[in-house]
């Protein structure tokens, strides 16, 4: 079944160890867009400027993401300049951030993709997250993301998303941010009783947990040698979770863990090149041999 | 087949978010010991001083642990004061440390004691260490802990030490301090190559990570919802590890996987109770128990 998403469109200027590259395609919507196209048709819903590289658009759409509620104004794109530091590789320090064209946006979405079932939220303002997810006419399973800056300025605009969502995928700071408890498990428990019936705490390198009403569990995350840019590995890891999910129209607890351990795959070999330099020219293939390593990095075999 | 080892056992003063105790039985052999015992018979190789609890020696003891080789002598028992911050329950703040009667400590191994196959040395003085192993007649299988003082001050000794040994069990924070690398990953495969055949990684709450030449895995903790004190976790996931290993006899990939969640289940039960309030009454139902709920949290089912 399809799947829509809301999400940024950006251009990214940053800095690694493994060296320093301006004008990259990113953003929260075309990282997760361009991991969940692995499993079924996805249509992304975003703007940008005037400015935006056509080369952006074109590889987007060479991909098969349907661009169509992606709206190009006047204006600068939204673009982010950052830098990791070889010692926290996880930690993303901000060095300018340009909103441009995300002043004011009002999300649209044509007609013929309002009834699309499964609907993702991908970082953004909860505000605009809010006004996109009423424009759907009857979503199925809903996802949304989200950030620790929007966790400061718009916290009740985002509880108030909670409540309306199926799965929250967030980070472990974001988790114990939102609930104020430092116990992670104790968090993601909180978090399913402030709305989402599923939540998914990312802890980067080291792995993934999983918490609902009904059942929990951890997934150590695929052995990274060499990390190159961890910019968008989150919305990646989303794109396989909703992806999967979407494609199969179920979510039993089996789904679930296929669903994540696709997703950590995915987040792999994003950060494994600056950009989507790695998620870019991935099939399923590919994804599959990664997925069965994976497995056997993580499963006891007793 | 029997397992000796080497380790402290102390008097610990500690204060956590959930209490403050003084006087416990601590010290890295103690909590070894205490949990190697459910597995095998388990050798003691330590010293006390006479103001040592005759009730902690009586615990020791009715666990079957064979004392023979702990000396009492003249002089304090090695002391730690010590905390751990609510949102740090992985770093112990020192207070003080009392060295006591561990200052010229010379290990004695009784005659009938030197020939145990199997070996572990807890946390302690590399050269103390290494004394000690020059004692034992024929070790069949050896395994080692440290920290990071004696990687700061005993570098050499340590390193010498690490070549005698099959198995390195070293915290995260160790493993990228031993080897300068900052990706775990490439720090565990580094210390496989500085004589350790196999590298056990302990990340706390992230599970642990395991290398040797043949193959790797990753392991997410158990689920943990409240952590009351963390002192000598490390050590009675060591203890899980020897304790089940000496008991087979055997090192396969599916040996090492049971042993490493043993180790897992040991070291939960031990952080949910000041010193070896948890560890101690354990029996092997309680521990298979858990250990059963642990693969039911990180066994993928697909």
């Amino acid at each position: 079944m399809s799947l829509i998403t809301i999400g940024t469109v950006a251009l990214d200027n940053l800095e690694t160890p493994a060296g320093k590259k301006e004008n990259l395609l990113g953003g929260s919507g075309s990282h997760f867009a361009v991991c969940a196209r692995l499993f079924t048709d996805v249509h992304l819903v975003s703007v940008v400027g005037k400015d935006f590289p056509k080369k952006h658009l074109t590889l987007l759409q060479s991909k098969g993401i349907n661009l169509t509620s992606v709206i190009i104004r006047e204006g600068q794109t939204f673009a982010w300049t950052g830098e990791y530091k070889k010692d926290d590789l996880n930690t993303a320090i901000t060095h300018t951030t340009t909103l441009g064209v995300l002043e004011n946006y009002n999300p649209q979405v044509a007609t013929e993709q309002r009834n699309i079932p499964n609907v993702f939220m991908a970082n953004f303002d909860p505000d605009i997250q809010m006004k996109f997810l009423q424009l759907m006419s009857k979503p199925k399973f809903i996802g949304m993301d989200t950030m620790n800056l929007w966790i400061d300025i718009k916290n009740a605009s985002l509880k108030k998303l909670m409540k309306k969502v199926h799965m929250l995928i967030v980070n472990d700071g974001e988790a114990r941010q939102l609930t104020e408890e430092t116990n992670l498990h104790l968090a993601a428990k909180a978090l399913c009783k402030m709305g989402p019936r599923m939540v998914v705490v990312k802890k980067g390198e080291n792995g993934v947990l999983f918490y609902s009403k009904d059942h929990h569990f951890a997934f150590s995350a695929y052995p990274v040698e060499k990390v190159v840019d961890p910019t968008g590995a989150g919305d990646s890891f989303a794109g396989g979770i909703m992806g999967y999910l979407s494609k199969v129209g179920r979510v039993t607890q089996k789904d679930l863990h296929k669903a994540i351990l696709y997703a950590t795959t995915l987040s792999s070999y994003n950060v494994e090149g600056f950009g989507m330099a790695k998620t870019a020219p991935l099939d399923m293939t590919k994804v599959n041999a990664r997925l069965k390593e994976l497995r056997k990095h993580i499963m006891p075999v007793v």
